[in-house]
Order: structure tokens, then C-alpha cells, then sequence
């Protein structure tokens, strides 16, 4: 995987990966007095197995923990390939100056006391990054709780956490050092394993985005998981996160809790656009387009985690699901069925061979109930029915521990059919805690187990989802011939003459060399030339002021619908021009626009806005009380590849209302689409637009096209680069 | 807690309460062969610290575990309490009558082979409940675990479990036995103690009702716990949940996981409300009028549970958060703002004395963020404080653990602080297990504690929703005066016709003795009635077909809407009278019914339909496609109380719609309330109504009143009471 072109000023993934590899490392800081930071960390990296050289560094100290210690960096005898740092805040800058001198391009800096304190914090942050950029050091942190590395031939905890976890297939990644330190307990509880485990505090240098860039690449690890409370670089994340999702040779899930509503989003807006984009939907939105699992809890984190670690994804959504107990069998069908999996019926063959092996009494439907006395030899048949069953996508074991159920054997047969089976399989043996033997058995072979069968069902829904997007097709962003210089020129003068909100007519020019097809119209200055139009595009018609001054048209009497006639639209302008003239005598008057009655149809609004993390956001909508009332809206970010106009307006919850609903025509959604995506494209090519509305754009039966009413467009202030 | 009267037809509490408070036991089927159920009940019996005296039944054994075994129920010298049942199906009968002449009064029969097998099972569950009615004995199961009675003075554990679970305030009862021993496997992980724990198996005789009550009367029980698959009696089950959450003395919180989807609730209906009342919206609808908190998984059961056990309800919604880590006091934010609860501002003195006490580096604002290193003596400060600040319903206390955390002095701080604390107080200890000293610490005095903050934030939710049902005011049934009579004799009339599925008209006639506006009309037999009718109405008008035997009006162009003087009129009529006669020639044609064309206004749908296990169910909805697309309409259960009506109507997402959307005048609810009032009167005093639509109710601005303009009204086949 190529490092993505946006990351950060030193995106070398190589640079980074190097964290995964040292072969020696200093402890600037380790202390002998217990209970410390230092203490910790030099402990850790002594006692975790590390492949490598330890150097403890403390100006004091002879030796700690029996290994000699070095007085600074330049006494340490040999190259250094990683530090850990624990000192104080103002001591690291100097410290990585001798790092650079001794040829050091790796550093975890633990101290706390940068950014995240404010005032004098902050200055030293950036003499930390300044730097580590003169000498090429790559650094990790600073205020984290450092890094961990199962891999067998490197085997490092620089950390200060108190747990060495297991070795696993999962990368965990955070934000929040203190989260962490809880994080590995749980883990250790739950018998969770890690392949690398990494704290970025601050990111001052290394980012998020270069860490899952490496860990994408890193062959130990299949699932990466994170912790976020904001993003680096949004549009650069999405690529990537595409990429490590889908795109790849060898694509892993991405999965991640992201908290922390920014105010940004929040800023006051002009459009409807701007005004729906609240950060978190558009974290919402950012992240299903990067294929990326968004879950709530750092409970169905891992939840998840344990289904996505070692099973393969599912080709559907049907679930087998096999039972000892009723209860818990209705109760995974009624979660089965709210998470949107469905319950297949099994093949006439299934049955039979259910039939055959079964006793009587039991429920050979799906679920199979094996009934309370079943032991491993039920369970070892129905499983194996199920799993050949052309009809089941994934499947869900549930054992109700009962008097003669033999537990252990039972999870030693599930060990078994996972191991030949195609198929995800996931787990609950209810009730029983993880450290019973029971549960080791299975965990021990990375098979997913659960307490109750809900979160079981859960994870297989995820892991279905995460299917689908595996298997959803890459289409590309298409490019339109279109008249770019024209808008270019419209923008040009616009801003020239002090004008950020464009007028009506200036906006539509715009959308016309876009090819977005507008209702027709032409702007008359005067009754005749209004006389004149009408005759031309037919009536009825509307009038609407023309004036780069009055944007509000309709709270001055500025626009007037369904003229029938000359006389009706000859009353109407002479009417129009004169009230207005009267009342805004300092305002610039165009004339009016005329413009063709279009029939009606169902009304959309397709907006965009510019988000200062994530760069042009497209919005859809149906008009009214639908946006406005219901905020019933999708954002998706922009530059939009051809197929993801259509998923975006079919992921609206009144999207029915666009498929033929009650015996209607279906609309023309292929229309809308296109619009969408031409005007993806203009906020693409001009990053100067702030916020654009088309609202309406009134969309007629299936091949009939659509066609746009109105539009506003606002410039930034800023020509060049927005925001 | 009085019985309630529908539960059941022996339905006295004081003989289910005796199942509570056993002297003497006699396990019925006891035996000597370890990894037997009846071996496992009768050591269950002797271990558990019965405070009684236990006699075996065994035909061959002289004594097991060394107490002195009888033959039979006869042979045993003394009276028996309760005896616990562990035969073949086929024996229990006769057994029930060996114990009826012994006087026995109580029975839990574990046994299988009952219902739940079908066939033979059947007759022999008719057969167990013929020999309970005929002795008076009261019977839990069959086919169930058994009955935990942790009470000091009792200490009973007449079950087949292995578990027998430390001593708490919560009852749990279930339909499922083999939930019970999943539960009790996790309660002892959770460290989660009851007072009661029940599996009722088939309720052949005893229902989930009557135990209700009488968990309801019992003092040691503080909340009810429920895994329920369906209910005995939906309307009695309503009426006992509103009185033991809300309503008595002593209200006490029943939480309550219902699985399992019927297919009565989905059979085919004629009318709108007849085809959106699902079974399962129905449930949520039910256990939401009964003030029963559904929760969907048993994590989230014993969550809640933990803090429904000890802690008190809130007075508001508003939540304070102190924590030591910005990420999780980030992510407990996020989840509180998810939940509906809100994060208020400190006072000034809170804010003040936080300053004061805490570290300049500090969070003072909330979430208050004591900083990593925080021992418990911030911890003190800080909660004092919050909970102090008039501004605070509800407290969330996050310790993630570090380096310098003291952790079991933060328990106890915690639990000094709880033991005089108004508010209720949630806990999470970040990652540590249930099993840790510090946790433990909380758990000996029922404080909740969570390893993640969210799980905290959404108990602490459940019980801010809870105390709102709890002060929400009672409202009565209003009995208005109406001419039942009059819609006696219709429904008695049509009946005798033979005409189930009422004509509008009669519909209306009905509608008008219960006192429901309806826009004005008169039936006309001809042109010339017609044009009277008009002249009394005033134009515009809508004539409609008016024949018993043609109830599709619009398909057969039986309507024709706003006519607007007499000629338009004469002709309408004419042309539809003609035209209908000899098409349908052999309809009955009354005439049509002239109607006065009414004034747009928000158009509303009131339905009624009839639930086999809850009786008349109300519904509201929107009109047009908020109903039909996106299915956005209420349930109750009639009859209504004054308050629910207005509760009912707010409670659907395009509630908006009618309180003043953009401008807008608000919508005269109070006036649609009424009908909806009425409507539940009517339903309620004349069963044999099956469905019935009112749709639309046109509802002008506040003030101005509603009007219905059509209605449907189908009876049920027999006319005593319906279903």
C-alpha cells in the first residue's frame, strides 16, 4: 500500500513502519524509584521479552534493574533505533538534538506537559516538532501511553501499562492514552490479544493516518481498531481508509469509536446545506464512505473485534442458527431480525438429515432447537446440516448450559466444524464467564464466543456489513465535458465586483455550464422584453426580480407565479419593477427573470458545503418538511465516483417516496444522480465555493428527466484555497 | 397491592404469596443419583439453608443424603407447605391428588412433557390443572426451573440450578427455564444478588400476573426483573404494571425483555390501524402505557437493574460528570447526549469551589476532569461539589485507572459520599473486572458500577425515564355523556341486515352519538333533496354514493367533489344515480349523501382495532404517506385516560406537523384529543366494534376545532364480546 499523498509533510510510511522494528532502544528517563513513570517503562521494556538491546538512560543512576545505565545519549556506546522518552516537558527538545547528533530516527515521547496543558504547553510542542524535523526523527506522542509489540521477534512493551497483553490479530490505536491503560485490563479479562498496541497522545508528528497506513501493511495484523476524537486530515483519512477497507490486495476492517463533537461543523450557515452539516453526521457519513465500522461502545468495539478477528465474511445475510434452550433461540431470531439478518428456511435436504439425527422432539426448523439434553453429538450433526446448507450465509451456536449438557466437548466439536467450515461461525455459550475453561477452549482457536446471543448476532451483522462493502463495486468519479471557463469567468466577476452571495441569474449560469438542466428562463428588462420571453418559452409563466442586490426575493414581493397571459404578465412586471424601484432606490435592477411554469414533480434539494476538515460535502434531500422538518438528509464527500449518487440518495428514510410509492411512477433517480454528480464535480474544480443549494430540482417520472428552479451559490472570501 | 381482577380464575395473591414463606417441603421424585434433576433439587433443598424441614419422596430409597426418605406423599407424618414436583409428566396428576387429600396448597412441578412437547402433552397439562382447580392447589410450571427464595427467613432454593445467588433486591421471573440457569451463572460473575428468582415454565396455573402482584407486595423485592415470550392477559397485565410502577403506595420499577414475535397481531385486516398494528409495536406500546421499561438484551437488564437495585429516581434529566481522563469523560458526553440527557452548567459556587480545590490544570467545567493523577481526596472535592450544584439531577463518576490512582480509597470515597447523596450515582471503574476489590467495594453497597461509561450513562437514563413516569400526573378515563343508545340501535339494526362492514352513513350516526364532529351533511334521495340539502349547507359541496352494498365509493365514481352551485350539483346528481343504478343494478341504493366541502387543515387519522390479548387498541397517525410510508402512528390501550390522549398524539416523529412547523399556526389538538377521548369510549363501551377508521379528521388551528369527514366502522361476527 502506497503511503497516501496528503498525510502529513513527512508521510513516509517507512519512516513509521521502523516503530515495529527496533533492535535497540534507549529509556531516556527510566528511574530505579517504584511506582514512577520511568520506573514503569524501563520495567516493561526489561521484562517483556524484548529481541533487541535496552539502554537505560538516567543522569544518576549506575545500573538500573541490574542493566547498566548511561548518563545521557551520547554515553551510550552503540546506535540507538528507538527512544522512549519519560522526561520532563522542556527536557525533550534538547533530548531529541542529541537523538539527531547520535543518528536516532525513532522516538516515543510518554511526557505529558505539550498541547494539551494550553499556554506555555503549546510552544513547547512546537519545539518538539521543529525538532524532530531538523534531524528526521520520527516521533510518537508526546502525552501517550507509548506503544506495544507482540511480534514474536520483536516482543517490546514501551509503555507504561501496567498489562502485557496477549499476542493477537487485532492493532488497537487511541487517542487517549488513559483509555488505554483500561483497555488492556478489559482485554486481559476477556482473553483479547493484540499484534500491536499504540498510544498517540498529541501527534505532534506521527498521525494517525501514517499509523493505519503501516498497520495496514503490517502482516500480523488483520483488524485495526481505533480510538478517535478527531482527525488529522479528513479527506486523506477517507482515501486511505477506502483503500485499507476495499481497495487493497488485502483488505483489512477498519473499525472505530469516534467521539467528541467539534464545534466547527456547528459554525452558522447560510444554505440549508451548511446549516444540516453538524460534525457528527458528517463523521457518520465519512466514515461509511471509507468503509469504515463506526460503533458506540468500546464494549461492541471488541464485541465486533472477536468476530472480525478470525472469521471469514460472509457472502449474505442469512443465519443458521442451532440452540439447546427456546428462550434464548427467540431471543436471537427477534435480534437477528431488528439487525436486519434474516432467518432462512433450510433446504428439504437439511431437514431430512436434521430429521435423521435429531430425536423427535426437536425443532428442526431454523433455529434448531437440539433440545435441552443435547450433547456435543446433536450439536456436532445440526451444525454440520446447517453449515452445507446453500441457504445459510453465517451461523449462530447458542448452548444454554443444562444438567447433562457436557460443555467442554461440545465447544471442542465447534473447534472442529470451524476449522473446515467456509462459513463465520460465532458463539454463546450463555452465560458463562471468559475465564471458564469452556470458553478458553474456543478462544484459544480466535472463535468468537458471547455471553447472551444478542451481542453474537450483532458481530455477524457487522460482519456482514463489512461484506457488503467488501464486495460493492469500486466505480469511478466521472468526469463531464463542461464549460469550466465559463463558471471560472462567472466567479471572476462576481467576486470583482464584491459579490460572495451570487445573484439568481449569475448562479444559474453557473449550473448551465455544469450541464445541470435548469428550467427555462431569460432575463427581461423591461415589459416587452418579458412579452418577448413568454412568447418564447411558452406559458404560463413566473417572474422574479433580477438585482444583484435583493437576494431575498420573496420577502419584497419579487417573484409572482403562474402568469397565464400578456396582460396578466404585462400587469405583473410593470407592477413588479415599479414597487420595487419605489422602495429599494439604491438597489441595481436587472430587470426580471421570466421563467417557464415546469410541471410538477417531486422536489429535491441538492446542496454542498465546504467542511474545513473534510473539504466539499454534497447533500440530498427531498424538499420541505423533509429536510427541514425531519432533517432526513445524506452527506457524502466529495469528489462522488459514480455509483455512490445513487446509494446516497437510496439511503435516505423517505427515499421510498422517489421508488413509485403507492402506485406512482418511479422518478427519475438516474436524473438526480447525474445532477449530483456534475455538481460534485464543480465543487471539486472550484474549492472557492462555500455553499451551493439547488432547491428545487424538480424530478419527473422515470426518463423524463429533472430539472433545477433555483439555486444560491456563496463564495468564500478567500479566492484561491477555501477556508 | 389488590389482586387484579382479570389475572386469573383463581386469581388471589394471598395463595401465590404462599409459595413466599414454605415450612415444611417435600420434593416430590428426589434422588439418590447424582447428575439427576431430582437428585440436584433435593440437595438444592438441603444446602440452601432452608430455615424448614424437607421430606424426600422416593418409592425405593429408606433415606438420601442422609435424611429419612418416604415412600409417598401419604406416608410422610406431618402437614406439607410445598412440594416440589420432579416426576414423569404422566405421574403428576395423581400425585396433585395425593397432595389435595394430604391439604398441601402449593406445588412447583419441574417436570417436562407438558405442553411444550404438544401431543400427549397437551392432555396431560389439562389433566395437571383439572387436579389443581379440583384440590385448590395452586401450581408453578411445570416445566421450569424451579423457585430461589434468598429471604433470611425462608433461604430456599427449590430448583434444579447449580447456582444459589447471593441475597439482593431484585426479583426476576422468566419464561424460559433454561435463561434461569444462563442468569444465574452470570449474576454470580456480576456479583448480582436477588430476592426472589422464579421460572414459571408453561404457567399452566400460576401466570406471570398474579406473580407480579405478588413480587409487588413483597418487601424485600425493590424492582422486577421479567423475560417474558407472551403475556395471559394483555389488559390486566397493563392495569398491574401502571399500578406497581406508578400508582401505588410503594411504586417499584419492572424492567422487562420481551422476545418472540406472534403472528396473531399480523393476520389480515380490512382498515389502516387493523393492518399497522404488529404484534410487536403493539408490546412496545402496552409496556410503555404500563410504565414498564423494555429493554432489549439481558446485558442491558442486569445493567439497569444494578442501578434501579439502590439508587434513587432523579428529578430531571441533567447529569454531571467528574472524571481523571478527557477521553472517557468524552465518550460518557457523547453517550449522555445520544441518550436525551443533558450537560448542564455549573453554578457559579460550584465552579468556585472546584477551583478552589482542584489543580489549576483542571477541568472545571463539566465534565469535570480531576487530571491523571487525581487521588480520592480531589475525587471527594469535586463529587461534593457536583452533587451539591442545584443544576445536577444525577452524577458520573469515571476513574480510569493510572499510575497514581488510588483506587479502593476512591471506592470508599464513592460510597461515603452515595450514603448521603439525594442523587442517584453511577460508577464506572474503567476496565477493571466485577471481581476486583475496588469494584467489590461498590457492589457490597448496591452502588452500580460499569467497565465502560456509556453503559453507566444509559442506566442512569433509564432511570431519569423511569422517574418521569413516576411523576407523571394520573390521569382519569373521562366518561362523557353520549347517546349510547342511539349507536346501540345501529350496530343492532345492521346487524340484523347482516351487514358487518357499516355503511358511511351509519358510521356516522355512530360517530354522532358519541359527540365526534363531522362535517355537516343529510342523505338525499333525489336531485331535489339534494339541492335542499346544498341550500341548508351552503356550497361548495362533495356528493357521495350512499348504498349499503357499495362501500368502495371512489372505485365505482361514486364521489364527486366540489360542486359549487345548483346546476353543477343537479347534474352530479343525476349523472351518479343514473350511472350507478345500472351498473349495479342490483345495489340498494339510499340516495346520496350530500356533504359540505370543509376547509383544508391538517388531516389526521383516528383508528381503532381489537387485539386478541389486549383488547381495543387505539391508534394516531398523520394522514397520507406519514401513515402509509412511513408508518408513524401511536397505540394505546382503551380505555384512555384524559392525559395519554395529548401524550399519544406528541408521542409520533411528525408530532412537529401540528405544533406550529415554519410559521405555522399551531394545530387544535385538544380538540382532536377529544375525539381520540370519545373514540377510546366508544371501543371501550361496545366490544364487538372490530375495526374502525375516522380517517381523515381534518384539524383546523388551535381554537377552531376538527371535523371528521368519512368513516369506517367493521363489527365483529358475534356481538356479545368480540374475539
Amino acid at each position: 500500500m502506497s503511503p497516501p499523498k496528503h498525510a502529513s509533510d513527512a508521510g513516509d510510511t517507512t519512516g513509521v513502519k521502523g516503530f515495529f522494528h527496533p533492535t535497540s532502544a534507549a529509556v531516556i528517563g527510566a528511574s530505579t524509584r517504584p511506582d514512577t513513570v520511568g520506573f514503569a517503562a524501563i520495567q516493561n521494556m526489561l521484562t517483556s521479552g524484548f529481541t533487541g538491546c535496552v539502554y537505560p538512560v538516567n543522569p544518576k543512576a549506575k545500573s538500573i534493574l541490574g542493566v547498566r545505565a548511561y548518563r545521557n545519549v551520547r554515553e551510550i556506546p552503540d546506535p540507538v533505533d528507538l527512544a522512549i522518552i519519560i522526561l520532563p516537558a522542556a527536557a525533550v527538545p534538547p533530548t531529541l538534538d542529541e537523538l539527531g547528533e547520535k543518528g536516532t530516527k525513532h522516538a516515543i515521547v510518554i511526557s505529558a506537559g505539550f498541547k494539551e496543558v494550553g499556554g506555555e504547553g503549546l510552544e513547547r510542542e512546537r519545539e518538539l516538532k521543529a525538532a524532530a524535523k531538523r534531524h528526521g526523527i520520527r516521533v510518537i506522542g508526546p502525552n501517550c501511553l507509548g506503544m506495544i509489540n507482540t511480534d514474536p521477534t520483536v516482543m517490546m512493551n514501551a509503555s507504561f501499562a501496567r498489562v502485557f497483553p496477549k499476542r493477537g490479530k487485532l492493532a488497537f490505536m487511541s487517542q487517549s492514552g488513559a483509555l488505554c491503560t483500561a483497555i488492556l485490563e478489559y482485554a486481559r479479562v476477556q482473553d483479547i490479544g493484540f499484534s500491536k498496541f499504540i498510544s498517540f497522545g498529541n501527534k505532534a508528528d506521527v498521525t494517525e493516518i501514517e499509523l493505519l497506513a503501516a498497520l495496514a501493511d503490517d502482516p500480523l495484523t488483520s483488524v485495526i481498531l481505533m480510538y478517535l476524537e478527531d482527525l488529522s486530515d479528513g479527506g486523506a483519512f477517507l482515501r486511505l481508509a477506502q483503500q485499507v477497507t476495499r481497495d487493497s490486495k488485502n483488505p483489512k476492517p477498519i473499525l472505530a469509536v469516534k467521539t467528541g463533537r467539534s464545534a466547527e461543523g456547528a459554525a452558522a450557515a447560510a444554505s440549508h446545506t451548511g446549516s444540516l452539516a453538524g460534525s457528527d453526521e458528517i463523521y457518520d457519513a465519512v466514515l461509511e464512505q471509507g468503509g469504515v465500522l463506526r460503533v458506540e461502545t468500546i464494549e461492541e468495539l471488541f464485541n465486533y473485534a472477536e468476530a472480525f478477528e478470525n472469521q471469514p465474511t460472509p457472502q449474505g445475510r442469512r443465519i443458521g442458527i442451532v440452540t439447546n434452550a427456546g428462550g434464548p433461540g427467540i431471543m436471537a431470531t427477534d435480534s437477528a431480525v431488528r439487525a436486519g439478518l434474516t432467518i432462512p428456511r433450510f433446504s428439504d435436504y437439511t431437514l431430512k438429515s436434521l430429521r435423521n439425527q435429531l430425536p423427535p422432539t426437536a425443532a428442526l426448523k431454523n433455529p434448531v432447537d437440539v433440545i435441552g439434553d443435547a450433547q456435543h453429538d446433536r450439536y456436532l450433526a445440526a451444525l454440520d446440516a446447517v453449515i452445507a446448507d446453500e441457504n445459510t450465509d453465517m451461523l449462530l451456536v447458542i448452548i444454554t448450559p443444562q444438567t447433562m449438557t457436557d460443555l467442554d466437548e461440545i465447544a471442542t466439536t465447534i473447534v472442529n466444524v470451524e476449522s473446515y467450515s467456509q462459513k463465520p461461525i460465532a458463539v454463546s455459550f450463555v452465560g458463562l464467564p471468559e475465564e471458564s475453561r469452556t470458553v478458553q477452549i474456543l478462544r484459544e482457536r480466535l472463535i468468537p464466543n458471547y455471553p447472551f446471543p444478542e451481542a453474537a448476532v450483532r458481530s455477524l451483522e457487522a460482519l456482514a456489513r463489512y461484506g457488503e462493502w467488501v464486495r460493492r463495486p469500486k466505480s469511478k468519479v466521472k468526469t463531464f465535458k463542461v464549460a469550466r471557463d465559463a463558471a471560472a469567468k462567472v466567479f471572476e466577476s462576481e467576486r470583482k465586483e464584491g459579490r460572495l452571495n451570487l445573484p439568481e441569474l449569475k448562479a444559474l449560469e453557473v449550473l448551465t455550464a455544469y450541464g445541470i438542466p435548469i428550467a427555462p428562463y431569460r432575463l427581461a428588462t423591461d415589459r416587452k422584453e418579458a412579452l418577448a420571453a413568454a412568447k418564447e418559452l411558452g406559458y404560463p409563466v413566473v417572474i422574479k426580480i433580477a438585482s444583484p442586490d435583493l437576494l431575498h426575493k420573496t420577502d419584497i414581493g419579487g417573484v409572482m407565479l403562474n402568469l397565464k397571459d400578456d396582460k396578466q404578465l404585462a400587469e405583473a412586471v410593470d407592477g413588479m419593477l415599479d414597487r420595487i424601484r419605489s422602495a429599494q432606490p439604491k438597489a441595481t435592477i436587472w430587470g426580471v427573470t421570466v421563467q417557464k411554469m415546469i410541471p410538477k414533480g417531486k422536489e429535491v434539494i441538492l446542496g454542498a458545503t465546504r467542511d474545513p476538515l473534510f473539504g466539499p460535502l454534497l447533500m440530498f434531500g427531498l424538499g420541505g418538511i423533509y429536510t427541514e422538518a425531519f432533517k432526513d438528509v445524506a452527506f457524502r464527500v466529495a469528489p462522488l465516483p459514480e455509483a455512490t449518487a445513487m446509494e446516497m440518495m437510496a439511503s435516505i428514510r423517505s427515499a421510498k417516496l422517489l421508488q413509485g410509492f403507492r402506485g406512482e411512477a418511479p422518478s427519475d433517480t438516474a436524473a438526480a444522480a447525474e445532477c449530483l454528480l456534475r455538481l460534485s464535480q464543480l465543487v471539486t474544480e472550484f474549492p472557492e465555493i462555500r455553499e451551493l443549494d439547488v432547491n428545487p430540482l424538480v424530478v419527473y417520472e422515470k426518463g423524463k428527466g429533472a430539472l433545477a428552479v433555483d439555486c444560491r451559490i456563496i463564495l468564500a472570501k478567500e479566492s484561491s484555497h477555501a477556508q
